[in-house]
Protein backbone atom coordinates (compact mmCIF):
# COMPACT_ATOMS: atom_id res chain seq x y z
CA UNK A 1 0.00 0.00 0.00
CA UNK A 2 2.45 2.67 1.19
CA UNK A 3 4.49 2.27 -1.99
CA UNK A 4 1.41 2.84 -4.20
CA UNK A 5 0.35 5.75 -2.04
CA UNK A 6 3.25 7.61 -2.79
CA UNK A 7 1.48 10.99 -4.13
CA UNK A 8 -1.10 10.69 -1.57
CA UNK A 9 1.04 10.77 0.95
CA UNK A 10 3.20 13.87 -0.41
CA UNK A 11 0.60 15.40 -0.82
CA UNK A 12 -1.27 14.69 2.37
CA UNK A 13 1.68 16.25 4.36
CA UNK A 14 1.88 19.36 1.44
CA UNK A 15 -1.71 19.39 2.48
CA UNK A 16 -1.03 19.35 6.35
CA UNK A 17 2.23 21.83 5.88
CA UNK A 18 -0.63 24.37 4.39
CA UNK A 19 -2.94 23.65 7.93
CA UNK A 20 -0.66 24.27 10.08
CA UNK A 21 0.54 27.49 7.70
CA UNK A 22 -3.64 28.38 8.56
CA UNK A 23 -3.29 28.25 12.04
CA UNK A 24 0.19 30.69 12.31
CA UNK A 25 -2.06 33.43 10.43
CA UNK A 26 -4.36 33.28 13.12
CA UNK A 27 -1.54 33.40 15.98
CA UNK A 28 -0.04 35.85 13.82
CA UNK A 29 -3.42 37.90 13.74
CA UNK A 30 -3.92 37.09 17.30
CA UNK A 31 -0.49 39.84 18.16
CA UNK A 32 -1.42 42.20 15.57
CA UNK A 33 -4.99 42.48 16.52
CA UNK A 34 -4.61 42.35 19.99
CA UNK A 35 -6.62 39.63 20.29
CA UNK A 36 -5.40 38.06 23.90
CA UNK A 37 -6.05 34.38 23.84
CA UNK A 38 -8.74 32.66 25.50
CA UNK A 39 -10.83 35.20 23.52
CA UNK A 40 -11.85 35.26 19.26
CA UNK A 41 -13.51 37.47 18.95
CA UNK A 42 -13.19 41.96 18.91
CA UNK A 43 -11.50 42.93 15.99
CA UNK A 44 -13.91 41.86 12.38
CA UNK A 45 -9.85 41.60 10.88
CA UNK A 46 -8.99 38.87 13.80
CA UNK A 47 -12.68 36.92 13.16
CA UNK A 48 -12.56 36.66 9.63
CA UNK A 49 -9.01 35.42 9.65
CA UNK A 50 -10.17 32.94 12.49
CA UNK A 51 -13.56 31.97 10.65
CA UNK A 52 -11.25 30.83 7.53
CA UNK A 53 -8.92 28.86 9.39
CA UNK A 54 -12.27 27.10 11.16
CA UNK A 55 -13.44 26.44 8.29
CA UNK A 56 -10.53 24.81 6.96
CA UNK A 57 -9.93 22.51 9.86
CA UNK A 58 -13.75 21.79 9.24
CA UNK A 59 -13.57 20.36 5.89
CA UNK A 60 -9.88 19.04 6.54
CA UNK A 61 -10.95 15.48 7.18
CA UNK A 62 -13.88 15.44 4.52
CA UNK A 63 -10.70 16.21 2.07
CA UNK A 64 -8.65 13.63 3.13
CA UNK A 65 -10.96 11.18 3.48
CA UNK A 66 -11.86 11.78 -0.18
CA UNK A 67 -8.61 12.19 -1.45
CA UNK A 68 -7.28 9.23 -0.71
CA UNK A 69 -10.75 7.15 -1.12
CA UNK A 70 -10.70 8.47 -4.85
CA UNK A 71 -6.98 7.88 -4.90
CA UNK A 72 -6.76 4.43 -4.05
CA UNK A 73 -10.20 3.12 -5.80
CA UNK A 74 -10.28 5.12 -8.50
CA UNK A 75 -7.17 6.65 -9.98
CA UNK A 76 -4.23 7.76 -7.87
CA UNK A 77 -2.81 10.70 -10.52
CA UNK A 78 -6.33 12.19 -11.07
CA UNK A 79 -6.77 12.12 -6.87
CA UNK A 80 -3.80 13.46 -6.15
CA UNK A 81 -4.45 16.48 -9.25
CA UNK A 82 -7.32 17.48 -7.91
CA UNK A 83 -5.61 17.58 -4.14
CA UNK A 84 -3.57 20.24 -5.74
CA UNK A 85 -6.40 22.27 -7.06
CA UNK A 86 -7.90 21.72 -3.39
CA UNK A 87 -4.92 23.40 -1.73
CA UNK A 88 -5.07 25.92 -4.61
CA UNK A 89 -8.58 26.54 -3.65
CA UNK A 90 -8.24 26.80 0.08
CA UNK A 91 -5.22 29.68 -0.38
CA UNK A 92 -7.42 31.25 -2.32
CA UNK A 93 -10.52 30.99 0.09
CA UNK A 94 -8.15 31.81 3.37
CA UNK A 95 -6.53 35.40 1.52
CA UNK A 96 -9.79 36.37 0.37
CA UNK A 97 -11.40 35.98 3.57
CA UNK A 98 -9.15 37.71 5.63
CA UNK A 99 -9.74 40.86 2.85
CA UNK A 100 -13.42 40.48 3.44
CA UNK A 101 -16.23 38.28 4.18
CA UNK A 102 -17.64 38.19 0.42
CA UNK A 103 -14.34 37.45 -1.46
CA UNK A 104 -14.44 33.85 0.67
CA UNK A 105 -16.73 32.72 -1.73
CA UNK A 106 -14.86 31.84 -5.10
CA UNK A 107 -12.12 29.60 -3.57
CA UNK A 108 -14.92 27.90 -1.36
CA UNK A 109 -17.04 27.18 -4.11
CA UNK A 110 -13.88 25.82 -6.11
CA UNK A 111 -12.98 24.03 -3.07
CA UNK A 112 -16.40 22.37 -2.51
CA UNK A 113 -16.39 21.56 -6.24
CA UNK A 114 -13.40 19.31 -5.82
CA UNK A 115 -14.85 17.70 -2.84
CA UNK A 116 -17.76 16.51 -4.98
CA UNK A 117 -15.45 15.38 -7.66
CA UNK A 118 -13.38 13.71 -5.01
CA UNK A 119 -16.23 12.18 -3.53
CA UNK A 120 -18.16 10.87 -6.43
CA UNK A 121 -14.61 9.18 -8.16
CA UNK A 122 -14.36 7.55 -4.31
CA UNK A 123 -17.75 5.95 -4.97
CA UNK A 124 -17.48 4.93 -8.14
CA UNK A 125 -14.03 3.37 -7.75
CA UNK A 126 -15.28 1.62 -4.49
CA UNK A 127 -18.87 0.63 -6.50
CA UNK A 128 -16.58 -1.00 -8.66
CA UNK A 129 -14.29 -2.64 -6.62
CA UNK A 130 -16.99 -4.01 -4.60
CA UNK A 131 -18.98 -5.43 -7.81
CA UNK A 132 -15.66 -7.12 -8.79
CA UNK A 133 -14.59 -8.49 -5.62
CA UNK A 134 -18.06 -9.83 -4.30
CA UNK A 135 -20.28 -10.16 -7.05
CA UNK A 136 -17.36 -10.81 -9.60
CA UNK A 137 -18.51 -8.34 -12.00
CA UNK A 138 -16.45 -6.54 -13.46
CA UNK A 139 -17.75 -3.23 -14.83
CA UNK A 140 -14.27 -1.47 -16.33
CA UNK A 141 -14.16 -4.55 -18.39
CA UNK A 142 -17.46 -4.34 -20.10
CA UNK A 143 -17.08 -0.76 -21.05
CA UNK A 144 -13.77 -1.52 -22.73
CA UNK A 145 -15.58 -4.49 -24.28
CA UNK A 146 -17.92 -1.96 -26.23
CA UNK B 1 -5.11 -2.73 2.21
CA UNK B 2 -7.40 -0.83 -0.60
CA UNK B 3 -9.21 -4.77 -1.52
CA UNK B 4 -10.00 -5.82 2.44
CA UNK B 5 -11.35 -2.18 3.25
CA UNK B 6 -13.60 -2.21 1.51
CA UNK B 7 -16.53 -1.71 3.49
CA UNK B 8 -14.89 0.79 5.64
CA UNK B 9 -13.73 3.02 2.52
CA UNK B 10 -17.33 3.04 1.70
CA UNK B 11 -18.80 3.70 5.19
CA UNK B 12 -16.18 6.75 5.42
CA UNK B 13 -17.08 8.17 2.29
CA UNK B 14 -20.84 8.59 3.83
CA UNK B 15 -19.36 9.71 6.97
CA UNK B 16 -17.71 12.55 4.85
CA UNK B 17 -20.74 13.01 3.01
CA UNK B 18 -23.04 13.36 6.26
CA UNK B 19 -20.05 15.78 7.49
CA UNK B 20 -20.19 18.17 4.39
CA UNK B 21 -24.01 17.81 4.64
CA UNK B 22 -23.94 19.11 7.93
CA UNK B 23 -22.15 21.95 7.22
CA UNK B 24 -24.55 23.00 4.58
CA UNK B 25 -27.30 22.87 6.92
CA UNK B 26 -25.20 25.34 8.99
CA UNK B 27 -24.99 27.90 5.84
CA UNK B 28 -28.51 27.60 5.42
CA UNK B 29 -29.31 28.53 9.15
CA UNK B 30 -26.83 31.59 8.26
CA UNK B 31 -29.10 32.58 5.73
CA UNK B 32 -32.47 31.91 7.42
CA UNK B 33 -31.47 33.25 10.73
CA UNK B 34 -29.57 36.56 9.11
CA UNK B 35 -26.34 35.74 10.87
CA UNK B 36 -23.66 37.03 8.58
CA UNK B 37 -19.93 35.89 8.39
CA UNK B 38 -17.53 36.56 10.14
CA UNK B 39 -19.84 36.10 12.95
CA UNK B 40 -21.53 32.59 14.81
CA UNK B 41 -23.80 34.37 17.55
CA UNK B 42 -26.93 36.15 17.35
CA UNK B 43 -29.72 33.59 17.03
CA UNK B 44 -30.20 31.11 19.67
CA UNK B 45 -31.51 28.68 16.78
CA UNK B 46 -28.21 29.54 14.71
CA UNK B 47 -26.02 28.26 17.43
CA UNK B 48 -27.61 25.18 18.33
CA UNK B 49 -27.11 24.41 14.64
CA UNK B 50 -24.02 25.24 14.40
CA UNK B 51 -22.39 24.01 18.08
CA UNK B 52 -24.14 20.55 16.78
CA UNK B 53 -22.21 20.42 13.56
CA UNK B 54 -18.95 21.97 15.51
CA UNK B 55 -19.38 18.60 18.20
CA UNK B 56 -19.92 16.33 15.14
CA UNK B 57 -16.43 17.82 13.58
CA UNK B 58 -14.60 17.49 16.88
CA UNK B 59 -15.66 13.89 17.06
CA UNK B 60 -15.01 12.75 13.51
CA UNK B 61 -11.36 12.31 13.38
CA UNK B 62 -11.75 9.86 16.37
CA UNK B 63 -14.88 8.32 14.90
CA UNK B 64 -12.35 7.73 11.31
CA UNK B 65 -9.78 6.40 13.61
CA UNK B 66 -11.32 3.90 15.70
CA UNK B 67 -13.29 2.98 12.56
CA UNK B 68 -10.18 1.62 10.82
CA UNK B 69 -8.07 0.35 13.69
CA UNK B 70 -11.19 -1.54 14.46
CA UNK B 71 -12.24 -2.54 11.15
CA UNK B 72 -8.26 -3.28 10.39
CA UNK B 73 -7.39 -5.45 13.47
CA UNK B 74 -10.73 -6.97 14.86
CA UNK B 75 -13.71 -7.48 12.36
CA UNK B 76 -14.18 -5.31 9.01
CA UNK B 77 -18.21 -6.14 9.22
CA UNK B 78 -18.92 -5.59 12.43
CA UNK B 79 -16.91 -2.05 12.44
CA UNK B 80 -18.72 -0.82 9.12
CA UNK B 81 -22.02 -2.15 11.22
CA UNK B 82 -21.10 0.29 14.28
CA UNK B 83 -19.98 2.98 12.08
CA UNK B 84 -23.84 2.60 10.61
CA UNK B 85 -25.29 3.14 14.00
CA UNK B 86 -22.82 6.11 14.37
CA UNK B 87 -24.09 7.67 11.78
CA UNK B 88 -27.51 7.28 12.68
CA UNK B 89 -26.45 7.98 15.97
CA UNK B 90 -25.07 11.64 14.74
CA UNK B 91 -28.19 12.22 12.46
CA UNK B 92 -30.65 11.81 15.56
CA UNK B 93 -27.86 14.37 17.49
CA UNK B 94 -27.73 16.85 15.01
CA UNK B 95 -31.53 17.55 14.30
CA UNK B 96 -32.31 17.16 18.08
CA UNK B 97 -29.89 19.85 18.91
CA UNK B 98 -31.56 21.96 15.84
CA UNK B 99 -34.93 21.56 17.64
CA UNK B 100 -33.82 22.05 21.40
CA UNK B 101 -30.55 21.98 23.40
CA UNK B 102 -31.61 19.17 25.48
CA UNK B 103 -33.10 16.83 22.46
CA UNK B 104 -29.28 16.22 21.82
CA UNK B 105 -28.84 14.07 24.64
CA UNK B 106 -29.82 10.66 23.35
CA UNK B 107 -28.28 10.94 20.08
CA UNK B 108 -25.31 12.08 22.05
CA UNK B 109 -24.74 9.23 24.28
CA UNK B 110 -25.08 6.50 21.45
CA UNK B 111 -22.39 7.99 19.36
CA UNK B 112 -20.32 7.66 22.60
CA UNK B 113 -21.62 4.38 23.19
CA UNK B 114 -20.81 3.55 19.46
CA UNK B 115 -17.49 5.19 20.16
CA UNK B 116 -16.39 3.28 23.15
CA UNK B 117 -17.30 -0.02 21.97
CA UNK B 118 -14.97 0.72 18.27
CA UNK B 119 -11.90 2.09 20.62
CA UNK B 120 -12.47 -1.19 22.51
CA UNK B 121 -12.76 -3.76 19.61
CA UNK B 122 -9.80 -1.58 17.75
CA UNK B 123 -7.25 -1.90 20.90
CA UNK B 124 -8.36 -6.21 21.34
CA UNK B 125 -7.50 -6.13 17.95
CA UNK B 126 -3.99 -4.40 17.85
CA UNK B 127 -3.11 -5.98 21.26
CA UNK B 128 -3.64 -9.75 19.49
CA UNK B 129 -1.69 -8.88 16.61
CA UNK B 130 0.77 -7.67 18.73
CA UNK B 131 0.94 -10.69 20.88
CA UNK B 132 1.15 -12.79 17.74
CA UNK B 133 3.59 -10.96 15.83
CA UNK B 134 5.92 -9.96 18.53
CA UNK B 135 5.30 -12.60 21.29
CA UNK B 136 3.95 -15.44 19.09
CA UNK B 137 1.17 -15.67 21.10
CA UNK B 138 -2.23 -16.13 19.12
CA UNK B 139 -4.78 -15.93 21.37
CA UNK B 140 -7.61 -16.27 19.11
CA UNK B 141 -6.06 -20.15 18.46
CA UNK B 142 -6.16 -20.47 22.13
CA UNK B 143 -9.26 -19.19 23.29
CA UNK B 144 -11.22 -21.63 20.57
CA UNK B 145 -9.04 -24.56 21.46
CA UNK B 146 -10.38 -24.19 24.97
CA UNK C 1 0.03 -3.01 6.23
CA UNK C 2 -1.75 -3.57 8.71
CA UNK C 3 0.61 -5.92 10.30
CA UNK C 4 3.19 -3.51 9.10
CA UNK C 5 1.36 -0.45 10.85
CA UNK C 6 0.68 -1.98 14.72
CA UNK C 7 2.75 0.52 16.73
CA UNK C 8 1.16 3.45 14.47
CA UNK C 9 -2.41 1.90 15.04
CA UNK C 10 -1.68 1.02 18.86
CA UNK C 11 -0.79 5.18 19.28
CA UNK C 12 -3.33 6.35 17.10
CA UNK C 13 -5.91 5.00 19.07
CA UNK C 14 -4.16 6.14 21.99
CA UNK C 15 -4.43 9.53 21.01
CA UNK C 16 -8.56 9.10 19.72
CA UNK C 17 -8.56 8.49 23.86
CA UNK C 18 -6.65 11.33 24.89
CA UNK C 19 -8.96 13.60 22.36
CA UNK C 20 -12.38 12.10 23.94
CA UNK C 21 -10.90 12.58 27.56
CA UNK C 22 -10.12 16.74 26.39
CA UNK C 23 -14.54 16.50 24.91
CA UNK C 24 -14.93 14.96 28.29
CA UNK C 25 -13.26 17.79 30.05
CA UNK C 26 -15.11 20.43 28.42
CA UNK C 27 -18.34 19.01 29.37
CA UNK C 28 -17.40 18.73 32.73
CA UNK C 29 -16.47 22.63 32.86
CA UNK C 30 -19.90 23.34 31.48
CA UNK C 31 -21.86 22.22 34.63
CA UNK C 32 -18.99 22.95 36.75
CA UNK C 33 -18.92 26.68 35.72
CA UNK C 34 -22.58 26.83 34.91
CA UNK C 35 -22.31 27.75 30.99
CA UNK C 36 -25.03 25.91 29.42
CA UNK C 37 -25.30 24.62 25.73
CA UNK C 38 -24.99 26.29 23.30
CA UNK C 39 -23.24 29.24 24.86
CA UNK C 40 -19.42 29.06 24.83
CA UNK C 41 -18.20 31.93 26.40
CA UNK C 42 -19.37 33.70 29.57
CA UNK C 43 -16.88 32.14 32.30
CA UNK C 44 -12.89 32.83 31.44
CA UNK C 45 -12.12 29.24 33.08
CA UNK C 46 -14.54 27.62 30.76
CA UNK C 47 -12.97 29.57 27.87
CA UNK C 48 -9.39 28.78 28.66
CA UNK C 49 -10.69 24.65 28.60
CA UNK C 50 -12.53 25.40 25.87
CA UNK C 51 -10.22 26.83 24.01
CA UNK C 52 -7.29 24.20 25.08
CA UNK C 53 -9.63 21.93 23.23
CA UNK C 54 -10.79 23.37 20.49
CA UNK C 55 -6.95 23.66 19.75
CA UNK C 56 -5.83 20.16 20.16
CA UNK C 57 -8.85 19.45 17.87
CA UNK C 58 -7.31 22.04 15.33
CA UNK C 59 -4.24 20.03 14.95
CA UNK C 60 -5.20 16.49 15.74
CA UNK C 61 -5.50 15.84 11.89
CA UNK C 62 -2.66 17.18 11.06
CA UNK C 63 -0.77 14.96 13.99
CA UNK C 64 -2.36 11.82 12.54
CA UNK C 65 -1.39 12.47 9.16
CA UNK C 66 2.37 13.50 9.94
CA UNK C 67 2.58 10.47 12.04
CA UNK C 68 1.27 8.01 9.57
CA UNK C 69 3.27 8.96 6.86
CA UNK C 70 6.47 9.51 8.99
CA UNK C 71 5.79 5.90 10.10
CA UNK C 72 5.48 4.50 6.65
CA UNK C 73 8.00 6.09 4.52
CA UNK C 74 10.66 6.57 7.30
CA UNK C 75 10.68 4.63 10.36
CA UNK C 76 7.69 3.08 11.99
CA UNK C 77 9.38 2.83 15.86
CA UNK C 78 10.78 6.22 15.69
CA UNK C 79 7.67 7.91 14.19
CA UNK C 80 5.99 5.84 17.28
CA UNK C 81 8.02 7.72 20.06
CA UNK C 82 7.52 10.83 18.48
CA UNK C 83 4.04 10.62 18.66
CA UNK C 84 4.03 9.50 22.36
CA UNK C 85 6.15 12.86 23.06
CA UNK C 86 3.41 15.05 21.15
CA UNK C 87 0.36 12.81 23.57
CA UNK C 88 2.65 14.18 26.23
CA UNK C 89 3.00 17.61 24.86
CA UNK C 90 -0.57 17.80 24.37
CA UNK C 91 -1.20 16.85 27.88
CA UNK C 92 1.03 19.53 29.57
CA UNK C 93 -0.57 22.00 26.85
CA UNK C 94 -4.41 21.66 27.42
CA UNK C 95 -3.72 21.41 31.52
CA UNK C 96 -1.58 24.12 31.43
CA UNK C 97 -3.76 26.52 29.58
CA UNK C 98 -6.51 25.11 31.96
CA UNK C 99 -4.66 26.97 34.56
CA UNK C 100 -3.76 30.03 32.92
CA UNK C 101 -3.10 31.34 29.18
CA UNK C 102 0.21 31.79 29.94
CA UNK C 103 1.02 28.16 30.65
CA UNK C 104 -0.20 26.80 27.67
CA UNK C 105 3.18 28.04 25.93
CA UNK C 106 5.73 25.22 26.97
CA UNK C 107 3.69 22.47 25.63
CA UNK C 108 2.28 24.01 22.69
CA UNK C 109 5.92 24.62 21.40
CA UNK C 110 6.94 21.27 21.99
CA UNK C 111 3.89 19.77 19.90
CA UNK C 112 5.12 21.99 17.33
CA UNK C 113 8.50 20.51 17.43
CA UNK C 114 7.22 17.48 17.18
CA UNK C 115 5.10 18.34 14.49
CA UNK C 116 7.86 19.86 12.32
CA UNK C 117 10.28 16.92 13.31
CA UNK C 118 7.02 14.50 11.92
CA UNK C 119 6.87 16.25 8.97
CA UNK C 120 10.19 16.72 7.79
CA UNK C 121 10.75 12.90 8.52
CA UNK C 122 7.61 12.16 6.36
CA UNK C 123 8.88 13.99 3.51
CA UNK C 124 12.19 12.49 3.74
CA UNK C 125 10.72 9.09 3.14
CA UNK C 126 8.52 10.14 1.16
CA UNK C 127 11.54 11.52 -1.38
CA UNK C 128 13.49 8.64 -0.83
CA UNK C 129 10.08 6.17 -1.98
CA UNK C 130 9.60 8.30 -4.95
CA UNK C 131 13.15 8.36 -6.17
CA UNK C 132 13.45 4.81 -5.71
CA UNK C 133 10.35 4.07 -7.40
CA UNK C 134 10.49 6.23 -10.51
CA UNK C 135 13.86 7.43 -10.76
CA UNK C 136 15.40 3.80 -9.74
CA UNK C 137 17.78 6.08 -7.27
CA UNK C 138 18.59 4.18 -3.71
CA UNK C 139 19.48 7.58 -1.60
CA UNK C 140 19.81 5.26 1.84
CA UNK C 141 21.99 2.79 -0.19
CA UNK C 142 24.15 5.15 -1.85
CA UNK C 143 24.63 6.24 1.78
CA UNK C 144 25.36 3.32 3.13
CA UNK C 145 27.92 2.80 0.34
CA UNK C 146 29.77 6.27 1.42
Amino acid sequence: MAGNSILLAALSVLSACQQSYFAMQVGKARSKYKVTPPSVSGSPDFERIFRAQQNCVEFYPIFIITLWMAGWYFNQVFATCLGLVYIYSRHQYFWGYAEAAKKRVTGFRLSLGVLALLTVLGAVGILNSFLDEYLDIDIAKKLRHF
